[in-house]
């Protein structure tokens, strides 16, 4: 499955780097979020439209392998798409720095889904696969 | 007034330094609230107990001077105490390098108190007079 | 003095929110640096230019005055100009909600300068202030 | 391998919490350099010591799976263990919440090691595994 690829561009801000010059590791996981954003966001499962359904997502994993760093003012593409839909929501992502050409990174996060009170469903609900199966009205 | 002198240590972690080798300006803020954390939770002016007034507290005005810089791995000590009480709760902070033995940095910050709507009110409530000008209980 | 006004956009990231679903008041500071990243860099006041003259510039005073939230996914634009250019550089900013039309921060930092070795310089070296009084060439 | 297990304690900070009041699952990282910094500094495998014998250490690989949220002020350990010394340093992490007495988080994060051009090691050089091997002096 390879659902919805989306990409989004960034600019490396300083307060990102470290004293090595290179974005700090930990700081990749915002850019993964900005992608991620962009793919749920508009489907209804973010913010307030997700809260609306009675459920809420969490991170309940998180992965990326480094390959190539990033540097101050470098230019960022994150390309992601989703990979599983049920019982958990999982996406993809590569990170591209698109000022040296090299890939920067791979990483996939896992959304598990709870109720309001916070109990793990052991599935998707139906609202929410037909939010994250269905396209987004243009 | 200086009320409820408090100081708060920690020592500079890898990922709050920038590319100049030093901790970047903006995580200043971070060290603040530690110290600002410590001066009003146990006075039941955060968090929950805070909500349970009815009231919220808002960052409405920070700032800081930087005299000497704090590097990875340095000791830090921010004092911090209370300035003003009504109608906005001041704080007034000094972040010194214990590893150099200089003053690293003056600061303030103040808050706003709203109402659970997020209006404005214009003179503290007597419930957080209490709390803030109180002593905590041992 | 009002040299060089500048705008950036940026949308609000969830991880820039905190638990009363505003952002936390510290990360303006990244936002402000976006926009001051845009008026210095493009004029070799930045980076490895800035270095490549022997000079240094560190963030010595940082003020933001806070009207009103940034919510998560609000449109936001940072206007910044320079007001001061010797001895130290001066920027000021607004921060502007552009989902809710209101402003929401008014914010200065201002920057010393030094020389290799970290020593304050006490008045702004004649090819930063060439650098900084300077047109972008297109 | 189970090498010099650490156990770092830390308060969670209000500015590491989100809209949801849980900590943003990417600050996770930085408590776990926390801890690794407690095992490697120690052991010169950190800042200027390591600079010195011309390697550097970058993170390439950084896993977290979550188990249970942690809150504003919850009290947290992290545990962290080295698991492999060539050709990576490889560390394992248990984040627990000391206020709830459930288990956060298990992680991972591989550290790679470089020359001082930045080219790839294949084999951790006899200076780090010496220093990675042996006891702090006390």
């Amino acid at each position: 499955m390879r659902l919805h690829p989306t990409s989004v561009r960034l600019t490396v801000p300083f307060h990102d780097c470290d004293p090595l010059g290179v974005v700090w590791h930990g700081h990749y996981f915002k850019y993964l979020e900005l992608a991620r954003t962009e793919i749920l966001a508009p489907r209804g499962l973010d913010g307030a439209e997700l809260l609306a359904t009675g459920h809420r997502l969490y991170v309940v994993d998180a992965r990326c392998r480094y390959a190539a760093p990033l540097r101050y003012r470098d230019a960022v593409r994150v390309d992601a798409w989703v990979t599983e839909i049920d019982p958990r929501i999982t996406l993809r992502y590569e990170i591209h720095n698109e000022t040296t050409g090299e890939r920067s990174a791979r990483a996939s996060t896992s959304l598990a889904i709870t109720d309001a009170d916070g109990r793990l469903l052991l599935a998707t609900p139906p609202i929410l696969l037909d939010r994250i199966q269905g396209h987004v009205p243009s």
